[in-house]
């Protein structure tokens, strides 16, 4: 089959990889729309050691597997679980010390015309949500994972850092939960897309920093990372969104000295994600910038790399 | 009056120092015993820029101020907030933008025959606590918090990572909520002291690292960050206790990837540290390592400064 391979130095197109199969409790997904990420991209610069296909944000429709589920439209949720561990019995196979992952960890993703993804992981897609609206819902549902993770208070202020994809669904997110939430960022455009969702949303150029009861690190970036220290309040909450991959130096005297609650946070569950999606409480399509095909698929991780780029979508 | 004096180069022990004086909120306790901790050994480094008289671990006598606490035994609350801001409001003085704190921030502390408290601050001893153990209120207060920011489940593995005064006091907090309590640190004597209080104390040294829920970082070293971050488990709870003024180089990468919650505590409230010093729940006695004359301050300070010993207690 066609898939974007990465072996480590080079990303290639191939018009005859390994097909993936279905075999017990495996579906092979034909894919439809992958979306790029911020993760992909560092793992082309060798994070996580992966080589193989890359892609975790896809929806597709199930063309091998058990008969029920033929034909679904499906997204799926990344992280392969072993099934006998302890996180896996606590229903946290997404920390399985011996899960695979999705295009990231020992499996192939996305990037491909095919799929293969353990039925367990598998969600169907409700009708009145669109490919272009499903593809998110991957980023979405760990964005949602905040508001599992931390407690909202009314009133709290809250400031997202970063008007990338992340930032924008973050803020959306928290939004749902408060009015006072600002978003600060460096794209001008992104900017304009998020106020139109009704969100306060100012450039960090002449931002005046002040401190917020909940910062949401969203930038994936040390220098953001430093600004989101300093926007914090005694006693507040840092949400850190992004996998910086890159060691930086930090200080975490400052964390101490102020009582910060810091929330770590990657992935999350996807019925909630897909429901904000079919109740159109979470905007996505102003987020894409272009879809490209598969086999312009090198062309298109160069342009997701590029600052300030939103969602470059594959079509295989 | 007598008093160990940084000039922010030197310690030095002066027979003239400036007294310190009580008017209108403010009382003036004469010092009975005054302990050395990390913080002041840091400053002494140069930590907070910090000039005048170090010390903010104290108990004393009142000796002036409003007539009803003449006379009386206190400790006291380190940071003086200014009463009128919106954290002294909800009753977190200690993080007021414009505190000064005892000994570390534009107030001078407690190794001298005097020092001077706002009213607000004091808390009365009660009788059947000794000074020896009164003097440990503050730290204790410290760790007293971590049980105020984390819920901690039946069934919780907790390690404190850390053997020394800091370590000890948190194993003993964290041992009154659990029965799973394991400390590790280097030094023998300080273990077979913990061990004396009912608690599993192991030898860093072919400790088989393993994944606790809660790991609390007491060892106020790079290194120990290191290991506290390798010994909690995916969605597990670390908390930072010791601050760690350097800059040292620390990945938050899999902080995300863990999705960790990580708690960072400083200062507590005295009242739950004074109850527990009253009905003999936690045994500081046994920390003590020696008590030296005022005079021998800077001798004091160097003892204190070896690695492994446990409290150095000054007498004025």
């Amino acid at each position: 089959m066609r898939a974007l391979d990465w072996n480590g130095r080079n990303l290639e197109f191939e018009s005859a990889y390994r097909a993936p199969v279905a075999a017990g409790q495996i579906a092979l997904v034909k894919v439809h729309l992958a979306g790029i990420c911020s993760t992909d991209l560092q793992i082309l610069n060798g994070y996580m050691g992966f080589t193989g296909v890359p892609g975790h944000e896809f929806v597709g429709n199930v063309v091998e597997g058990p008969q029920e589920i033929i034909g679904k439209r499906v997204v799926g949720e990344i992280n392969f679980g072993c099934g006998r561990c302890d996180s896996c019995a606590r229903g946290l196979s997404r920390h399985c010390p011996k899960r695979t992952v999705m295009g990231i960890l020992n499996a192939d993703g996305a990037f491909a015309e095919c799929v293969s993804v353990p039925l367990a992981n598998l969600h169907v897609v409700p009708e009145w949500v669109s490919d272009e609206e499903a593809v998110f819902t991957e980023p979405l549902a760990a964005t949602f994972e905040i508001l599992e993770q931390i407690q909202i208070n009314p009133g709290d202020e809250i400031v997202v850092l970063g008007d990338g994809k992340l930032g924008a669904l973050c803020a959306q997110v928290m939004h749902l939960a408060s009015a006072h939430v600002t978003i600060v960022g460096k794209h001008e455009h992104n900017l304009r897309l998020i106020k139109q969702a009704g969100i306060r949303a100012l450039p960090l150029e002449g931002w005046r920093l002040k401190q917020f009861d909940i910062v949401v690190e969203a930038t994936g970036s040390a220098s953001g990372l430093e600004l989101a220290l300093s926007a914090v309040r005694p006693r507040g909450t840092l949400v850190l969104k992004s996998t910086i991959a890159e060691n930086h130096r930090v200080s975490l005297a400052p964390l101490v000295i102020n009582e910060i609650t810091v929330i770590c946070s990657r992935c999350g569950l996807f019925p909630p994600a897909l429901d904000a999606l079919r109740e159109k409480r979470i905007s996505v399509a102003p987020l894409i910038e272009k879809i490209y095909p598969l086999h312009d698929g090198i062309e298109a991780v160069s342009h997701a790399a590029r600052p300030g780029t939103r969602k470059i979508l594959l079509k295989p």
